[in-house]
């Protein structure tokens, strides 16, 4: 998608670097993260420099490709098995990571041609993100006949093209109706503790000048009770063969709330994302984050440098749960690449 | 309560000036700030110097009285008019803010001699303080019965004494309960965008040494539904005559999420936040406030000094609607100082 009018993907390899936008310092600098070694990726992984289903996904599977690039043949073997279990700690929820470094892994684990696995493995990772940004922009075809002209569409989190490697999940419905000229405006949660909404989403609809404007979480199910949102839709970080999804913390809030308010909630994601291996939202694991993402708030000064404040007292400790999972109940439907969905296992098992 | 172990009220008149506790300053610094006039204690709570249902009606109380000291035997009923429009139109939701205002000016407006009607104002606005204590710490006795031992509760916003002249509504009931040496864990909803619950109900939970969690506002649907959250009591900006309450913007969507998980949802407020003439929660006025709330975050650097940091994008922008309304029928009781009642017309108007 476009930032300052030029087209940009959120992660790619050149040679055998990986390149990515560097999330954590939007909106307030645009700059590109370089990444020489599968380990350093790793590291871009965990610390939140790539973010969001899908671009975590493709990074994975380009990281994988690195780990193949950099072993030799002594230590092939045992390198390759060490960047899948390094890439993998990094991020226990996300179903696009495991699904992208499985699938590299399987395809060389056995292959004895170094340079023929070094080249197995990069055009696996390519078609990865080439897949998820196809996958996306199918996303929003599907997604985009929910949306009505004049409709106000609330959203938690991003899962914006920056989650994504292009076009983003339940932002790309979005998109694609403004393309088709309907009116749209967005409501977007500022999605604390790291408050991806009023960061990223944010700017992602200021660069497609999309309206839009950014609400404290608190205030969504005030909107929704004015009957401002028509429509909610979220992205999902996995979802189970049930329907269960587990997405950002504060989703499953949004959830119950539409549907108290009889508002229709949407769950917009690659096929990728479901883990049919996984029977129901209770054997999700949810990541525990740092307790410093609560008690502080980063962002810039009134003179644009990065700087972060404390609002807790010193003393204070807090909880910080990356996660929750919406029961499929809720969910009016998934949106995938391949057509909306009901949430439920048949029609999940019914897309393999 | 307490202060580094020494007892504070948050507001209270010495001579003709208002001492309060400056709200903004906490947690980070612990001041007093001095109104010499009726216009500067208008101003502090236009400014949520003091802020908070019983914190700002005391406070009003006691302008009203310095509008009165202030006025000559020429501009007496004009000035207490105007004092009267003023203080009124500094939070449009409070109740609490018109009945001391109101209850001051009917019984000082016809009074002919000054030092008479000085000595009146005085004496109301110090009576409305005193009862607002009284009131509070009976919500503490009658609302303790509702925490058992080893009880998790969770509060949203600062409902606690900071919030009133002293004890607090929604706090009040677990200050008894650890007194009478029941233990309890809090959960403390951040409270976006002022962050009040991360500000001050942890600072005063700290200072009683109550244990306690800061948790982002998106957290709290998910620890309820993990059953880790026995009871949700916040407090009230304006109960209607139907029972529908408004209160800090965000209470709405912890009421839904309480009913959907079967978690019993307390309001607690002393009668003076009811309201009789105002027949439901549509007929509240719901104050909007400015959007940098949203947009920025107030705090302090790593060297202790006050700062903000803008979070959003420059040129995007942002709704900060202040309280919401939460419709009855959430509401499994009301907590006030002459018992706990039920959140309808019949229970309501039986208590005048």
């Amino acid at each position: 998608m476009l930032v300052n009018n030029k087209h940009y993907r959120t992660v790619w390899l050149e040679k055998s670097a990986i390149k990515m936008i560097n999330q954590p310092l939007l909106p307030h600098k645009f700059e590109i993260y370089s990444s020489k070694s599968y380990k350093e990726t790793a590291n871009a992984i965990r610390t939140m420099i790539v973010r969001g289903a899908g671009a975590i996904g493709a990074t994975a599977g380009f990281a994988m490709a690195q780990a193949v690039l950099e072993a030799n043949e002594k230590n092939y073997k045992n390198k390759i098995k060490d960047a899948l279990k390094t890439i993998k700690s990094t991020r226990i929820t996300a179903q696009n990571l495991f699904y992208a470094v499985d699938r590299v892994y399987s395809l060389v684990k056995d292959e004895k041609n170094l340079k023929t696995a070094g080249k197995i493995a990069v055009d696996t990772a390519n078609a990865i993100a080439d897949e998820d940004a196809d996958a996306c922009k199918k996303i929003g075809e599907f997604g985009e006949i929910l949306i009505s002209d004049n409709d106000s569409i609330l959203t938690h989190c991003n899962a914006g093209w920056l989650a994504f490697v292009d076009y983003g999940s339940a932002l790309s419905p979005v998109y694609t109706a403004a393309k088709n000229k309907k009116k749209v405006f967005v409501y977007v949660d500022e999605t604390r503790p790291r408050c991806q909404g009023a960061k990223l989403t944010s700017w992602e609809l200021l660069n497609e000048k999309i309206p839009h404007a950014v609400i404290a979480d608190n205030a969504a199910g005030f909107y929704m009770q004015q009957g401002k949102i028509n429509i909610v839709i979220t992205g999902a970080d996995r979802i189970a063969a049930n329907g269960d999804t587990a997405n950002k913390i504060g989703t499953y809030e949004k959830a119950v709330l539409a549907k108290e308010n009889n508002i229709p909630f949407y769950i917009a994601a690659p096929t990728s994302t479901i883990d049919v291996k996984t029977k129901t939202g209770r054997d999700i694991p949810i990541e525990e984050r740092s307790e410093d993402e609560v008690l502080y708030m980063p962002g810039v000064d009134d003179k644009g440098r990065k700087t972060r404040v404390r609002i807790a007292p010193r003393q204070s400790r807090a909880k910080n749960p990356a996660f929750d999972v919406t029961p499929a109940k809720y969910i009016k439907g998934i949106i995938t690449e391949k057509g909306i969905i009901k949430a439920d296992e048949e029609s999940i098992s019914g897309l393999f």
